[in-house]
């Protein structure tokens, strides 16, 4: 017997019986792209055989839980603020974890209701007013500094490490200041790596061969999982068990397979290229930024074919339930057929508000014996229900509850996806060549623009 | 003579001289068109002037800057705390306003850090996790509550209202939590203004024929941008020296709506359907949310045409310089041809951060004379440049620097805008019918599923 998965799936409202032959998959498409879709699968096993698609093994990396949970006890007792230097995959996964697993304001919470964790910031840009105002609210000389960069050089992280490093040395001194950093970087190669060793900064390995955003569940999303006190055992069992369950069920039950499969008829049958996550939790919103670098970064991609040049990508979009109600539905409703809608739900939330009876206005009376956890459960099913006789294509994914372990079987089940509609779309959903030239183009007028 | 506009703006990467007649505009489709936009602009013209855009005069409207002043002073002396209860259009223009002109973490920041002003908080959602938090982190007693919703009916805001109020009353009392709340809705209509005059609450009104989206200017916007310490006579000085400069300058001058043709064009003759807005600012994030929204809800739209069906909208996405060249970017340069480019800039920043020479490494020698944010100045350069190469459509607006003179010409700017480009296609900016049908299934299941 199969297993059941740690989160749910459905892909219904995808389907022509549901929406229309318009823009609802229809039997024939399904079956003309079938055997295409056993391939891949048969490609993408056959692929993890032989260790090409490590980032999806990572739950099982030896060490590196204990080492990791060491580390971020060590930085709870010593520090009253947690600075992540880092910027796309190197901050992306923590900050979806963080924000996910911990109160919305949770920087606002006294130390003793942040349980004595410190306040964790993660340094994503390079803007001297973020920066400026960074400096403005925490005390550095109680900060522990975690700089993210897998290859060393990444010239942001750098720019940042440059700047927090200087200053730290100049308020406590360079003796001080080197037990204040953790670089987490390549094992043995970079500058980060060069300069760690040299100054006796403690590290942590990204392992070969595990791209940035592929990274969340190496020590680059771990360790400010665990510093924010996340257990990161019950994370990765939740990947761990839905990597089980996919091991074991069929194809059709293979809830991200078939999601990329849908993800992938939509492009070619239907030329929607414009797919949206929508979950309805503002504890999920970094979630969707983490999945939408994941999507764009690995399927945008140009590729040569028969001589012509194919340039492939859906646009991944970050919407937020019920909030974009208010913004961007209209659009969803009206607008271009040029999108999948795809809606996270978590099915019963930590603290449900139930609604007062303090009021006597008809208005109000609506309310009457539901909560606020209903009314947002409420208006995901109605908006769904909405779109979908308006013949909007769209999908879900539930999970049961928003803990750790859900969190884990979520972040797996996007990465598995990803590599395999990547697949499907015959790219490589490893590497990013369009933005090297960019790099260099920076590099270049660094090097002339001198003020 | 012209005088010279607050703010500037280019279009020359959309041409085909600069990125190539395939995703570039021709002299021939520009030309074609241009009879179209000409007509289009005698209607606004004509419109204005019989008072049919009143969003676009309300920087002239009487007594308002002088009432909204003389209570943000009012909270300001009384409260610790300010909420802004609201969704779409009541918050996104005040969060636009008070993270582009405040530091990015001014809720860390001591009272006095603040200038004595509350810390404010925008709860746009009905997430029972995220209200808890507030809850958390707040004292209700020392708090000022704005309620804002145009009809004084939206379901979210009446629910959050409900909530609070039942909350604040039960801490402090129903007549002391009376002087907490400040109503900001319809003159005379909705339930809000039935409640507001039962209880004695103090009212602020959204004038008449003014939807959320295109409320900034008025008291939406105005009462918490004033409350966080914002000189609003200056934001409402730069919307009204750029509609000034708008009315004395030729077609071809006026950026808003030479922008909104390209806008126009991009989607008619290249059939693209997506348009990215990408700030290099932290704080600009807020405006860019607060553009999503107007760009997403005006143009957005079905309309019946000999009778058949056209629907249409471009996709609004929201990105951020640098951090998402790590994230968007590949998918930007290598992906299909479906997006324009809309970079805003801020000329100087308000404190720079220059590099120090602590290290040594060959890596840091880019670094040296430059301060951070010149590379953010010069990254934004160089990606432009390399899309540009690339062939890719992108234009650009930039700010003198980022203060509420700036902004308020920014944000009449996209207002400007967005209604000519929704006239261009021939359809009304200030409707959304699509989201009607949604909230009257919100409010059957309401009805229907007591638990």
């Amino acid at each position: 017997m199969t297993p059941s998965p740690p989160i749910q799936w459905n892909y219904q409202n995808m389907m022509a019986d549901r929406i229309g032959a318009k823009d609802g998959i229809t039997e024939e498409e399904y079956k003309i792209s079938f055997p295409w879709l056993k391939e891949v699968y048969q490609n993408f096993i056959q692929d993890r055989t032989v260790g090409r698609v490590s980032c999806l093994d990572l739950p099982y990396a030896d060490g590196v839980v204990e080492q990791v949970t060491a580390l971020a006890k060590e930085v709870r007792g010593q520090s009253d603020f947690f600075l992540v230097l880092g910027i796309g995959g190197s901050a992306l996964g923590g900050i979806a974890i963080q924000r996910a697993l911990y109160p919305v304001h949770y920087n606002l919470l006294s130390k003793k209701d942040r349980g004595g964790g410190p306040k964790i910031f993660f340094i994503e840009n390079i803007d001297p007013d973020e920066i400026a105002s960074l400096l403005d609210v925490i005390s550095l000389g109680k900060t522990t500094v975690n700089v993210v960069s897998k290859s060393g050089e990444t010239l942001e992280t750098l720019a940042q490490f440059l700047l927090i490093e200087n200053a730290l040395c100049k308020k406590i001194g360079k003796r001080a200041a080197s037990t204040k950093f953790i670089i987490t970087t390549d094992p043995t190669a970079g500058t980060l790596r060069k300069i760690a060793e040299k100054e006796g900064y403690r590290t942590l390995d990204i392992p070969e061969g595990v791209g940035g955003r592929f990274s969340v569940f190496t020590p680059v999303g771990l360790l400010p999982a665990a510093v924010s006190g996340v257990d990161i055992r019950q994370l990765l069992s939740g990947a761990n068990d839905l990597n089980y369950y996919f091991n074991k069920c069929s194809l059709e039950e293979n809830g991200a397979l078939m999601g990329g499969f849908f993800a992938y008829l939509s492009v070619v049958h239907k030329r929607r290229n414009i797919q949206v996550i929508f979950p309805y939790s503002e504890r999920l919103v970094g979630v969707a930024g983490w999945w939408c670098q994941l999507w764009a970064e690995s399927l945008g991609k140009a590729r040569n074919t028969e001589d012509k040049w194919v340039w492939t990508g859906e646009t991944p979009i970050s919407a937020r339930g019920v909030s974009d109600q208010h913004s961007q539905l209209q659009l969803y409703m009206e607008g271009p057929y040029d999108k999948t809608i795809q809606f996270v739900r978590v099915e019963s939330v930590a603290c449900d508000l139930p609604f007062p009876r303090s009021r006597t206005e008809e208005a109000f009376r609506l309310f009457s014996d539901h909560t606020l956890g209903g009314l947002l459960r409420i208006e995901q099913e109605a908006i769904e229900a909405t779109l979908t006789t308006a013949g909007r294509p769209n999908c879900r994914i539930t999970l049961p509850r928003l803990d750790a372990y859900s969190l884990g079987a979520l972040l797996y089940f996007f990465q598995y996806q990803t590599v395999l509609t990547a697949m499907l779309h015959r790219v490589n959903p490893f590497d990013q060549p369009g933005v090297e030239v960019g790099k260099m183009e920076i590099r270049k007028r660094l090097g002339i623009r001198k003020k």
